[in-house]
């Protein structure tokens, strides 16, 4: 088993990696009398809900639970508003902890949950996807979805702690696997080349599920992240470098409509975008971007724009994007492999270039 | 014009009290080119939403609103999301400003609005009622109601400036006002005897609106509510001083169905209670329960329980408070007039007894 600790100005917490953690009492932070309540979905109670009931109620917790829809369109605050009638109908009070096990959707609801069921309880994370393991359960992001905008309602919350059991992913789609291969690549590229040219050695070992490479792997992607989170909590500056390839990406889901790409797949295709981008600046050589490619092409992930977009397609989503400031697109790009900045005010006609230099035209 | 400052762990913020305040645009921390979103509802905006938004303006900002339906019963999820709709129709970012312009309910909704709108944005309280104005709009407290709970979902979420114009208070039904003085005199009972003798000096000009009197009052009331805070924002203990009379004001509210009392008028019977509990205890004299009494019958508040309640329907709406803790009730007693106590385990016949003590039987 691996820990990495995150720490924050007012606390610490752990994040637990190993196998078959589900059912290790000593990992949760729980005590005999603790009530609890797991949050998770349709999709995912079949497979895990009993085990780790089971392992609560062996350390003596009383154990509830709520299940979601399953799905980004839950995401909402309809499905808050159940975990919260499931609380009260069982009189849960500010001593209850919740627990969030599945994937981002179901942490990013849960931890929402917590930050706002009389007005803040404890919770834990026990994510189940690759992407909630190396992304979404570090950092204290939490938000439901708006009919109008993705995560634009939420709270800045952090868990007591974090639960990585790898296992998990024995049963999570390959598609998604990919997909969470994605971030992974981000984080190489962005802050460690090491770790880049350590997945140029492994990739293949990740996408087969390997134990060890993937407890190393969810490790080192944790670590970068509570380290960029522990000196920029509430996103003012630093943690920005974590959405390379992301303004792309979003441009790529909106077109497309939601759910017709994962998440994953249109990050893989930007950060080529953001490489290319950086090329043409004259920051990064064309083997690099190469290498990019490769790398993200052997985790089974596309690297080239969808079909039926055309490269002037991009350009009005992105303008759109949060971190638009008075007009300027701002857009992470690389200095060096392993080494990420935030350009300001880029020439628009060169990052169409860009675009196009990833678009296959017949 | 007074000034209170609210001094916290991170940083402080000023509340201003004075007669017309609402156009007065240097008491608005804001300046020219700011967005700012008014959250009111439809009794209040017609008295003061076009001033308001007419100094705003002065300043050189840009405004919009948006306008609730009025009652204790919109205080909900879905006006929370009605306030997202409006910001996210308007394309309002995290440098909005959000501005709560009304009582309790517009002051509890707009603050949690503002906490989980893209997860923070900046709040400015502009309370019109006076119970808003000398305790829901100190304090950080936001929240919206459940079906199943008052105030179980929310947030603690402190403004950058309060804003109190004591003019307003000239549209505010009586009755409203009295309810008000229903926690101004509970201010003086359990921490402050000379502000409790002023009081009995003073308590007709408030009855009657004199704007010197009601500046004095509101300052030494938030100054009171902001040192409790100050020393206890997450409510871990003193704060919950400021409950005396609440938990038998609960039993009341809950009893005769919302709405049928104020708040207020139940806590001055509760305060009777809690008075006439210490009383039985040994504590206060019963001289001092006749000032108290006095001192609320002058506010034009009831005293005694409602008729159509038995001392015997107190005890198990009681004992469903949130202050119970593992079965044992815990209420906020007088040591003296001025200096109030939590009390737990109290012997139950002794508290019934008190009940009665406030029981008119014919
Ligand atoms: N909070 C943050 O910092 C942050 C960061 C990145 C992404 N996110 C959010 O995360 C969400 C995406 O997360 P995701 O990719 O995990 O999607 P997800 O939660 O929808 O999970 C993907 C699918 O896999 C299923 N699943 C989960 N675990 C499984 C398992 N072990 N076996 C079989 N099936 C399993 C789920 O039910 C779902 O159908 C988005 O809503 C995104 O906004 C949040
Ligand atoms: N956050 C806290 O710490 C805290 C503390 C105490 C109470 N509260 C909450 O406050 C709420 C009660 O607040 P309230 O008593 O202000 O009730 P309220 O907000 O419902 O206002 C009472 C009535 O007066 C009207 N009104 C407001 N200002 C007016 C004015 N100047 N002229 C004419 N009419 C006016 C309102 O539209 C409403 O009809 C409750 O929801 C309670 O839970 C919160
Ligand atoms: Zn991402
Ligand atoms: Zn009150």
């Amino acid at each position: 088993m691996l820990c990495v600790n995150v720490e924050l100005k007012e606390r610490r917490y752990p994040i637990h990696i190993g196998e078959n953690l589900l059912t290790e009492t000593s990992v949760y932070p729980l005590t005999a009398g603790d009530k609890v309540m797991i949050v998770t979905n349709e999709t995912i109670a079949p497979l895990y809900l009993h085990t780790v009931t089971a392992t609560l109620e062996k350390i003596g917790c009383q154990v509830s639970s709520v299940q979601l829809k399953d799905g980004e369109k839950y995401k909402t605050l309809d499905s808050l508003n159940e975990i919260f009638t499931a609380l009260l109908r069982e009189n849960h009070g500010r001593d209850t902890i919740l627990i969030a096990l599945g994937g981002g959707v179901i942490g990013d609801v849960a931890g929402y949950a917590a930050a706002s069921y009389q007005r803040g309880i404890r919770f834990i994370q026990i994510p189940t996807t690759l992407l909630s393991q190396v992304d979404s359960s570090v950092g204290g992001k939490t938000a439901v979805n708006h009919e109008l905008g993705k995560n634009m309602i939420g709270a800045f919350y952090q868990p007591i702690s974090v639960i990585i059991d790898t296992t998990t992913l024995n049963t999570l789609p390959k598609r998604e696997i990919n997909a969470g291969l994605a971030e992974v690549i981000k984080y190489g590229a962005i802050l460690d080349l090491p770790f880049f040219e350590w997945l140029e050695q492994h990739i293949d070992n990740l996408v087969a599920l390997n134990p060890a490479d993937l407890q190393h792997c969810i490790a080192r992607c944790c670590q970068i992240k509570a380290d960029v989170v522990a000196r920029d909590e509430t996103e003012k500056g630093d943690r920005a470098l974590l959405n390379l390839g992301h303004t792309f990406g979003h441009a790529i889901e909106t077109y497309l409509g939601y759910g017709n790409w994962l998440h994953g797949e249109a990050v893989a295709v930007g950060s080529m975008m953001a490489a290319a981008l950086s090329e043409l600046l004259g920051n990064i050589s064309k083997k690099d971007v190469g290498r990019l490619e490769k790398l993200l092409a052997r985790a089974n992930l596309p690297t080239i724009s969808p079909d039926n977009m055309q490269p002037e397609d991009y350009l009005p989503h992105m303008m759109r994007d949060k971190k638009v400031l008075a007009g300027k697109l701002r857009l992470v790009l690389l200095k060096s492999l392993g080494q990420a900045y935030v350009a300001t005010d880029t020439d628009k006609s060169l990052v169409l270039d860009a675009i196009r230099a990833c678009t296959q035209f017949d």
